[in-house]
């Protein structure tokens, strides 16, 4: 969610008289340059000034990480979001949980023919609070048009960069009692996206928890914190890291399963929709692997954070069991847990 | 053109049983993982080693150039090139015409629900080839799949970032007497792609000129030109750049009929469409602005490179006359080249 600060004082994009994107619109003429000029005014910085082919980016000598990802989801708008501030906060979450402090964003726009400009305004103002928010600039880009049919409304590809800041000796050196967090109630995004699509009338209805990580990262570098793997649970939720995880340091994830964080919203529609939560996907919330001795730091440190304020301990790498990924039921038995697969929740991002 | 040396050795993806694409493919689980190593098998480098969410590079201190464009062509194969080589070559030149050395590209696809994998495996392996022509890595990427109709076969983004070695003043310097030259034919690329897209049956076929721009920017560099400004002429063609830059410097640009290098194939094609090979779009031709005093040397160094070997001047800035780009005809009267507007060759790019 954005903060009320973030959205005051954006200046609104401008298409003039133009209610429809046209195929003109994407043709490099003029058309084109007045699109964008419209499209720029509420992200508008110095790297955008003159429209270059590239922005020219002052860096210092160290580690940038380089992070891309399209985004094509439906509905475009729904509790918590819209695919503007997807692109942006998914974007730079992959950058916060690399150790890498969000910076500069470019945005490749497809647009279908007929594609309303006031919806592509709404669409860039959401941009511009959510680049804000994730402390970032937009600082190149690109639009196309494509015929009727040719696309299904607007895709948005953001490329980000970041600057290392906490470099994470990464899942392959998970060891035998490192313990597993999350920041913060899982399930959230994928729901509200579905109930959305498929008008399911929840009340309330589930919200996306759709924010910018960074903050937690940074207290977490701040304090010192060991941490060893970091990965926002996206596509694929919970489960698919600990899977990916489980796979790189070849050893069991464990998870106890009367600590994993569900909101009752989330949790009532999961049972209705015979889905589990594990496999639904977040963009605000993420899966924290640190040593054992550092657990109660980790967890101290991430509660002082807005976005983190309600991490918990969800279980711990064990040794090499039967199944990568494996959930303990109150009666002490084991269940394992699948890896995502087939597509249960597709266009979520 | 690809050369023979860079086509030679590179794996070819591998996408195992599976023929066509599923949404599946797209989800974040397993058969993403499998879609992903088979994909990537022709690019790997070791950056992609564990598929991190983001890629850490290595900068030394001073000035990065950052640039991003969708690819959304239609055919995605024509004589000279595909949507593969094009998503490389275009992000590649965008960062050589700002003067900067391409080094790292993003690349973010969007698959629709049913595409052939072994036409994937092709565009992948193209991709490939280009990358080694363009003297970059493929070092972070993404996929989606999105179902059948929701967009039309594969668009690909792609993010690039290069070294500055050549800082440009710009075209909002360029004065009076400064010098145009163009690096060779203009009008192939998109001539190639809207014969390709219509069977128009032109023999010999128009051929794209796609390729790397680099070596012409390098060697400009080598040789201590001081270029004013360099774009490279896609979407609006020629005529598209030089109106950006008289508006820029508020003078016109003045072009010398006689001089404009056009080959037969690409005139006989426009002559019979009724397009202005100005208007129609280059992928491997840009267009340089040097002082007077540097043209000679500019177009002795220019000749020198491959990719420039038939470099030419075209015209020159003059003072503000009253259409701000005209061309100059054999009689000696003044003909003022229209803007580029409308949409006279939709998704060439």
């Amino acid at each position: 969610m954005l903060s009320d600060e973030a959205s005051a004082n954006c200046p609104l994009p401008d298409f003039g008289d133009d209610e429809r994107i046209s195929l003109a619109h994407g043709e490099g003429g003029r058309l084109s340059r007045r699109l964008l000029r419209g499209m720029l005014k509420p992200v508008q910085n110095e790297f955008l000034i003159g429209l270059p082919d590239g922005a020219t980016l002052p860096v210092s000598s160290g580690k940038l990480v380089f992070s891309t990802d399209s985004y094509v989801i439906t509905p475009r708008s729904f509790p918590g979001g819209d695919i503007g501030s997807l692109a942006v906060f998914g974007t730079a979450n992959d950058l916060a949980v690399s150790g890498a402090r969000p910076r500069w964003l470019s945005l490749g726009l497809i647009i279908e023919e007929g594609f309303s400009t006031h919806e592509l305004g709404q669409m860039i103002a959401s941009i511009a609070r959510a680049v804000r928010v994730a402390g970032m600039q937009v600082v190149t880009g690109d639009t196309k048009v494509v015929p009727r049919g040719a696309a299904d409304g607007l895709f948005i590809n953001s490329a980000g960069i970041g600057e290392l800041v906490l470099p994470l000796p990464g899942p392959d050196t998970l060891s035998q009692g490192d313990r597993l967090l999350v920041t913060g109630k899982i399930g959230q995004h994928g729901l509200a996206v579905l109930a959305a699509r498929e008008s399911l009338g929840f009340d309330p209805a589930p919200e996306s928890d759709m924010t910018a990580l960074w903050p937690a990262v940074e207290a977490l570098h701040a304090a010192g914190i060991r941490v060893k793997a970091m990965r926002d649970a996206t596509r694929g939720g919970v489960a698919g890291i600990l899977h990916e995880w489980a796979d790189a340091c070849d050893k069991t994830m464990l998870l106890e399963s009367g600590s994993i964080p569900v909101s009752k919203t989330v949790r009532g529609a999961c049972e209705l929709l015979g889905l589990d939560p594990l496999h639904v996907a977040c963009e605000g919330t993420m899966v924290v692997a640190v040593p054992s001795e550092e657990v109660s730091d980790a967890l101290r440190v991430l509660r002082t954070v807005e976005v983190s304020n309600e991490a918990v301990e969800i279980g711990s790498v064990s040794e090499k069991r039967m199944a990568p990924v494996a959930v303990r039921r109150s009666l002490g038995q084991l269940v394992p847990l699948d890896e995502p697969s087939g597509a249960p929740l597709p266009r979520i991002c």
